[in-house]
């Protein structure tokens, strides 16, 4: 059996990843979300192995001393990091797995991982991207003005990726991944082979 | 603008190329039937410039002499070949190609246009490709013969290719492609940027 596709959305604060990483769950089923762990407390809701698998911070610290990690990173105090094994299990498996992760974590990712597949989501434009970062209304103008700035310095990271995803709208964005996945599974380079044709099965 | 992309599509003889290809013409009506160059006389119905350019062999050999050809071979005693500078000229205005070819051809021109995107049509299975051949009822048992053979000499080379694309139905291999064409165009490596971010445009 062919090995699962391990997948690594990205892409600018503000940019949408959640929403497009969402939908795409519904119209890719064979596809499944890589669980971070983390040591950030449950919020209502949310349900360990689900949204995340939730540990203590000296068991984190544990983990990093043990180089279990494909990436791991502090965000707001809490630790969030992908465990290799979990990773490798479900992959040969035939799994496929996307991590929607920030561009940090993606360089880790590509540097350990190096048949992942990389797609950088981005805005259709730089005014769109400001807008939506401004219009959440929820924060303060200095906040604001710092993820504006996060923002921006994050899209300059697109050349690292593989794909450059615009989000258009949701439904094109996620249905564009889904192509890119497809496509990704046809390749030769994959392991891919005639079925039926002796020798493969 | 960002360059066309030439798609490369092969695979055993028998195998249904051409319906698919029709096919997937109809449904990206961006992509565009790469022309060859023949020698063969044209058949009722045809049209200069639509199905083939038609020429003479005395012509065809001074262009083969002038390198003019990125791939030209004999096929039951006519030329075809596929002209470079009608390529090269169709896919700097942005336009995407597709050349429908025998593995021969495929590896000349994967040899001359390195980022060209070569895709290897196959059955579902080895026994549907003989049925396939065989039961066309058009040929002498001899032919059919031959036919066999070179459609399973021509299987061996799937590797060269860049994806593997299964014949099940003409629309699931056509859309199959036309998702590849999609993730191709979305590679950073061939030169896509965030748009609306400056530099650009």
């Amino acid at each position: 059996m062919a090995e699962g596709i391990l997948l690594i959305l990205s892409g600018p604060s503000g940019v949408g990843k959640g929403t497009v990483c969402r939908y795409l769950l519904t119209i890719k089923e064979a596809l499944k979300l890589s669980v971070s762990t983390t040591t950030r407390p449950p919020r209502t809701g949310e349900v360990e192995g689900k949204e995340y698998n939730f540990t203590t911070t000296s068991h984190f610290k544990d983990m990093i001393k043990q180089d279990s990690f494909l990436e791991w990173a502090i965000v707001h105090d809490y630790y969030y990091g992908t465990r290799r094994e979990k990773v490798r299990e479900l992959l040969l498996t035939g799994q496929d797995l996307i991590l929607e992760i920030d561009v940090q974590g993606a360089k880790q990712i590509k540097e350990k991982v190096s048949d992942a597949v990389s797609i950088f989501l981005v805005p259709p434009s730089r005014e769109i991207l400001e807008q939506r970062i401004i219009g959440r209304g929820t924060e303060d103008s200095e906040r604001i003005r710092q993820r504006l700035e996060t923002a921006r310095r994050e899209m300059d990271a697109y050349y690292l990726y593989d794909y450059l995803v615009i989000n258009d709208t949701v439904e094109a964005a996620a249905g564009l991944i889904g192509s890119i996945i497809d496509a990704e599974k046809s390749k030769v380079s994959r392991g891919v082979r005639p079925p039926g044709w002796g020798g493969e099965n």
